[in-house]
Protein backbone atom coordinates (compact mmCIF):
# COMPACT_ATOMS: atom_id res chain seq x y z
CA UNK A 1 0.00 0.00 0.00
CA UNK A 2 1.21 3.50 -0.80
CA UNK A 3 -0.06 6.50 0.99
CA UNK A 4 1.09 9.91 0.07
CA UNK A 5 1.30 12.22 3.31
CA UNK A 6 0.36 16.21 2.88
CA UNK A 7 1.61 18.73 5.25
CA UNK A 8 2.33 22.46 5.49
CA UNK A 9 6.41 22.68 4.51
CA UNK A 10 6.26 26.65 2.93
CA UNK A 11 3.02 28.18 5.20
CA UNK A 12 4.75 26.79 8.73
CA UNK A 13 6.96 24.21 10.04
CA UNK A 14 5.52 24.64 13.73
CA UNK A 15 3.33 21.16 13.54
CA UNK A 16 6.14 19.40 12.45
CA UNK A 17 7.04 16.66 15.04
CA UNK A 18 3.49 15.85 14.92
CA UNK A 19 3.60 15.44 11.42
CA UNK A 20 6.51 12.92 12.04
CA UNK A 21 4.43 11.23 14.39
CA UNK A 22 1.80 10.47 11.73
CA UNK A 23 4.17 9.35 9.43
CA UNK A 24 5.89 6.64 11.92
CA UNK A 25 2.14 5.62 12.51
CA UNK A 26 1.13 5.16 8.85
CA UNK A 27 4.40 3.29 7.95
CA UNK A 28 2.42 0.37 9.70
CA UNK A 29 0.39 0.63 6.93
CA UNK A 30 2.68 0.41 4.08
CA UNK A 31 5.17 3.14 2.30
CA UNK A 32 4.55 6.88 2.74
CA UNK A 33 6.11 7.84 -0.41
CA UNK A 34 6.51 11.78 1.75
CA UNK A 35 8.30 10.57 4.53
CA UNK A 36 10.32 13.88 4.03
CA UNK A 37 6.80 16.23 5.30
CA UNK A 38 7.98 14.66 8.89
CA UNK A 39 11.41 15.62 8.97
CA UNK A 40 11.70 17.84 11.80
CA UNK A 41 15.14 19.05 10.30
CA UNK A 42 13.10 20.16 7.32
CA UNK A 43 13.01 24.09 7.65
CA UNK A 44 9.80 26.29 5.83
CA UNK A 45 11.90 26.05 2.11
CA UNK A 46 12.03 22.50 2.00
CA UNK A 47 13.88 20.50 -0.39
CA UNK A 48 16.71 22.45 -2.07
CA UNK A 49 15.91 20.76 -5.85
CA UNK A 50 14.16 23.00 -7.56
CA UNK A 51 10.39 24.03 -7.45
CA UNK A 52 9.58 22.60 -10.64
CA UNK A 53 11.35 18.99 -9.70
CA UNK A 54 9.53 19.28 -6.02
CA UNK A 55 5.45 19.89 -8.22
CA UNK A 56 6.50 17.06 -10.67
CA UNK A 57 7.85 14.55 -8.22
CA UNK A 58 5.09 14.92 -5.74
CA UNK A 59 2.11 15.15 -8.43
CA UNK A 60 3.54 11.33 -9.69
CA UNK A 61 3.81 9.93 -5.69
CA UNK A 62 0.25 11.34 -5.35
CA UNK A 63 -0.90 9.65 -8.82
CA UNK A 64 0.87 6.07 -7.75
CA UNK A 65 -0.66 6.66 -4.62
CA UNK A 66 -3.62 4.30 -2.63
CA UNK A 67 -4.14 6.98 -0.31
CA UNK A 68 -4.04 10.47 0.57
CA UNK A 69 -3.76 11.58 4.14
CA UNK A 70 -3.26 15.30 4.67
CA UNK A 71 -2.66 17.21 8.16
CA UNK A 72 -5.04 20.63 7.57
CA UNK A 73 -4.40 22.23 10.70
CA UNK A 74 -2.05 24.78 9.23
CA UNK A 75 -3.70 26.59 5.97
CA UNK A 76 -1.46 25.21 2.95
CA UNK A 77 -1.50 25.90 -0.43
CA UNK A 78 0.28 22.92 -1.67
CA UNK A 79 -1.80 21.13 0.38
CA UNK A 80 -4.85 22.55 -0.88
CA UNK A 81 -3.54 21.88 -4.38
CA UNK A 82 -2.66 18.16 -3.43
CA UNK A 83 -5.90 17.42 -2.35
CA UNK A 84 -7.64 19.15 -5.41
CA UNK A 85 -5.95 17.17 -7.79
CA UNK A 86 -6.84 13.44 -5.19
CA UNK A 87 -10.31 14.41 -5.06
CA UNK A 88 -10.02 14.57 -9.42
CA UNK A 89 -8.37 11.32 -9.58
CA UNK A 90 -10.71 9.52 -7.43
CA UNK A 91 -7.89 8.92 -4.69
CA UNK A 92 -9.66 8.21 -1.20
CA UNK A 93 -8.28 11.40 0.88
CA UNK A 94 -8.46 11.82 4.62
CA UNK A 95 -8.18 14.84 6.19
CA UNK A 96 -7.29 15.51 9.56
CA UNK A 97 -7.81 18.87 12.05
CA UNK A 98 -7.27 20.01 15.01
CA UNK A 99 -10.42 22.90 16.20
CA UNK A 100 -9.39 25.16 17.99
CA UNK A 101 -10.99 28.76 18.92
CA UNK A 102 -10.11 31.55 16.41
CA UNK A 103 -9.75 29.35 13.06
CA UNK A 104 -12.03 27.47 10.91
CA UNK A 105 -11.13 24.86 8.30
CA UNK A 106 -12.22 25.84 4.87
CA UNK A 107 -15.29 25.22 3.09
CA UNK A 108 -13.32 23.50 0.08
CA UNK A 109 -12.32 20.87 2.45
CA UNK A 110 -15.14 20.51 4.74
CA UNK A 111 -17.90 20.96 2.40
CA UNK A 112 -16.59 18.31 -0.33
CA UNK A 113 -18.16 14.87 -0.29
CA UNK A 114 -14.78 13.28 -1.53
CA UNK A 115 -13.20 13.92 1.56
CA UNK A 116 -13.07 11.89 4.99
CA UNK A 117 -12.84 14.52 7.67
CA UNK A 118 -11.36 13.59 11.17
CA UNK A 119 -11.15 16.19 13.32
CA UNK A 120 -8.84 15.12 16.65
CA UNK A 121 -6.63 16.80 18.99
CA UNK A 122 -3.79 14.54 20.14
CA UNK A 123 -2.20 11.99 17.95
CA UNK A 124 -2.76 9.18 20.61
CA UNK A 125 -6.22 9.49 19.00
CA UNK A 126 -4.88 8.57 15.38
CA UNK A 127 -4.52 5.02 15.33
CA UNK A 128 -8.48 4.53 15.93
CA UNK A 129 -8.71 6.77 12.73
CA UNK A 130 -6.33 4.48 10.80
CA UNK A 131 -7.54 1.41 11.40
CA UNK A 132 -11.00 2.44 10.31
CA UNK A 133 -10.21 4.51 7.07
CA UNK A 134 -6.91 2.00 5.83
CA UNK A 135 -8.50 -1.29 6.32
CA UNK A 136 -12.14 -0.22 5.47
CA UNK A 137 -11.19 -0.23 1.59
CA UNK B 1 -16.17 36.43 -19.62
CA UNK B 2 -16.09 34.80 -16.65
CA UNK B 3 -13.24 35.27 -14.36
CA UNK B 4 -13.29 33.40 -10.93
CA UNK B 5 -11.05 35.36 -8.75
CA UNK B 6 -9.76 33.17 -5.10
CA UNK B 7 -8.39 34.59 -1.89
CA UNK B 8 -8.17 33.84 1.34
CA UNK B 9 -11.27 33.57 3.29
CA UNK B 10 -11.11 31.32 6.31
CA UNK B 11 -6.97 31.54 6.63
CA UNK B 12 -7.11 35.12 7.03
CA UNK B 13 -9.11 38.37 5.76
CA UNK B 14 -5.87 40.57 6.07
CA UNK B 15 -5.50 41.01 2.55
CA UNK B 16 -9.56 41.95 1.87
CA UNK B 17 -8.99 44.86 0.90
CA UNK B 18 -6.50 44.26 -1.99
CA UNK B 19 -9.01 41.78 -2.97
CA UNK B 20 -12.04 44.40 -3.46
CA UNK B 21 -8.91 46.31 -5.00
CA UNK B 22 -8.17 42.63 -7.40
CA UNK B 23 -12.10 42.76 -7.90
CA UNK B 24 -12.77 45.88 -9.21
CA UNK B 25 -10.10 45.62 -11.85
CA UNK B 26 -11.25 42.21 -13.02
CA UNK B 27 -15.55 43.78 -13.63
CA UNK B 28 -13.97 45.76 -16.32
CA UNK B 29 -12.86 42.55 -18.67
CA UNK B 30 -15.84 40.33 -17.75
CA UNK B 31 -18.21 39.00 -14.67
CA UNK B 32 -16.60 38.49 -11.75
CA UNK B 33 -18.40 35.08 -10.20
CA UNK B 34 -16.86 35.08 -6.47
CA UNK B 35 -16.83 39.09 -6.10
CA UNK B 36 -17.44 38.11 -2.26
CA UNK B 37 -14.31 37.54 -1.87
CA UNK B 38 -13.25 40.63 -2.02
CA UNK B 39 -15.98 42.05 0.43
CA UNK B 40 -14.09 43.50 3.02
CA UNK B 41 -17.28 43.12 5.46
CA UNK B 42 -16.76 39.11 5.06
CA UNK B 43 -15.27 37.97 8.01
CA UNK B 44 -12.93 34.32 8.21
CA UNK B 45 -16.03 32.66 8.91
CA UNK B 46 -17.20 33.52 5.23
CA UNK B 47 -20.81 32.90 4.11
CA UNK B 48 -23.00 31.80 6.18
CA UNK B 49 -24.92 29.00 3.95
CA UNK B 50 -23.50 25.62 5.07
CA UNK B 51 -19.85 24.06 3.81
CA UNK B 52 -21.46 21.40 1.43
CA UNK B 53 -23.33 24.21 -0.73
CA UNK B 54 -20.44 27.16 -0.22
CA UNK B 55 -18.38 23.86 -1.81
CA UNK B 56 -20.95 23.05 -4.88
CA UNK B 57 -21.54 26.35 -5.21
CA UNK B 58 -17.89 27.51 -6.10
CA UNK B 59 -17.21 24.30 -7.87
CA UNK B 60 -19.81 25.31 -10.17
CA UNK B 61 -18.59 28.41 -10.60
CA UNK B 62 -15.03 27.44 -11.28
CA UNK B 63 -16.52 24.87 -13.64
CA UNK B 64 -17.83 27.67 -15.98
CA UNK B 65 -15.66 30.15 -15.53
CA UNK B 66 -13.00 31.21 -18.14
CA UNK B 67 -10.26 32.41 -15.91
CA UNK B 68 -8.86 31.63 -12.31
CA UNK B 69 -7.16 34.78 -10.76
CA UNK B 70 -5.80 33.77 -7.55
CA UNK B 71 -4.35 36.05 -5.17
CA UNK B 72 -1.71 33.41 -2.84
CA UNK B 73 -0.10 35.77 -0.89
CA UNK B 74 -1.87 34.28 2.35
CA UNK B 75 -1.64 30.65 2.40
CA UNK B 76 -4.89 29.09 1.84
CA UNK B 77 -6.53 25.56 1.52
CA UNK B 78 -9.39 26.67 -0.51
CA UNK B 79 -7.18 28.37 -2.70
CA UNK B 80 -4.67 25.50 -3.60
CA UNK B 81 -7.40 23.28 -3.79
CA UNK B 82 -8.99 25.20 -6.81
CA UNK B 83 -6.03 25.67 -8.37
CA UNK B 84 -5.44 22.16 -8.24
CA UNK B 85 -8.61 21.67 -9.89
CA UNK B 86 -8.37 24.20 -12.27
CA UNK B 87 -5.20 23.29 -13.40
CA UNK B 88 -6.56 20.11 -13.77
CA UNK B 89 -9.78 20.91 -16.05
CA UNK B 90 -7.14 22.83 -18.67
CA UNK B 91 -8.56 26.79 -17.21
CA UNK B 92 -5.80 29.23 -17.17
CA UNK B 93 -4.47 29.86 -14.18
CA UNK B 94 -3.26 33.42 -12.94
CA UNK B 95 -1.34 33.87 -9.54
CA UNK B 96 -0.32 36.86 -8.30
CA UNK B 97 2.36 36.89 -5.25
CA UNK B 98 3.59 39.84 -3.25
CA UNK B 99 7.26 38.66 -2.53
CA UNK B 100 8.84 39.24 1.12
CA UNK B 101 11.53 38.15 4.08
CA UNK B 102 9.86 35.58 5.50
CA UNK B 103 7.36 34.24 3.43
CA UNK B 104 7.84 31.77 0.65
CA UNK B 105 5.54 30.51 -2.09
CA UNK B 106 4.32 26.52 -2.10
CA UNK B 107 6.50 24.97 -5.10
CA UNK B 108 3.02 23.09 -6.05
CA UNK B 109 2.28 26.59 -7.59
CA UNK B 110 5.90 27.79 -8.61
CA UNK B 111 6.78 24.59 -9.56
CA UNK B 112 3.33 24.26 -11.79
CA UNK B 113 4.09 24.41 -15.41
CA UNK B 114 0.05 25.04 -15.76
CA UNK B 115 0.50 28.19 -13.54
CA UNK B 116 1.15 31.56 -14.66
CA UNK B 117 2.83 33.28 -11.75
CA UNK B 118 2.99 36.92 -11.67
CA UNK B 119 5.05 38.74 -8.49
CA UNK B 120 4.25 41.95 -7.41
CA UNK B 121 4.34 44.55 -4.88
CA UNK B 122 1.28 47.06 -5.21
CA UNK B 123 -2.41 47.04 -6.89
CA UNK B 124 -1.08 49.90 -9.02
CA UNK B 125 0.96 47.10 -11.08
CA UNK B 126 -1.96 45.15 -11.98
CA UNK B 127 -3.94 46.78 -14.67
CA UNK B 128 -0.83 45.67 -16.86
CA UNK B 129 -0.66 42.37 -15.89
CA UNK B 130 -4.34 41.82 -16.34
CA UNK B 131 -4.05 42.96 -19.31
CA UNK B 132 -1.20 40.90 -21.20
CA UNK B 133 -2.55 37.69 -19.17
CA UNK B 134 -6.56 38.27 -20.44
CA UNK B 135 -6.35 39.77 -23.57
CA UNK B 136 -3.80 37.23 -24.73
CA UNK B 137 -6.17 33.83 -25.12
Amino acid sequence: MKIYFAGSIRSGRQDAALYYEIVRQLKAYGEVLTEHVGDTDLGVLGQDIGDRKIHDRDLEWLKSSDYLVAEVTTPSLGVGYEIGKATEWGKPVLCLYRPAEGRSLSAMISGSNRVTLKEYQSPTELPEVFEQFLQSR
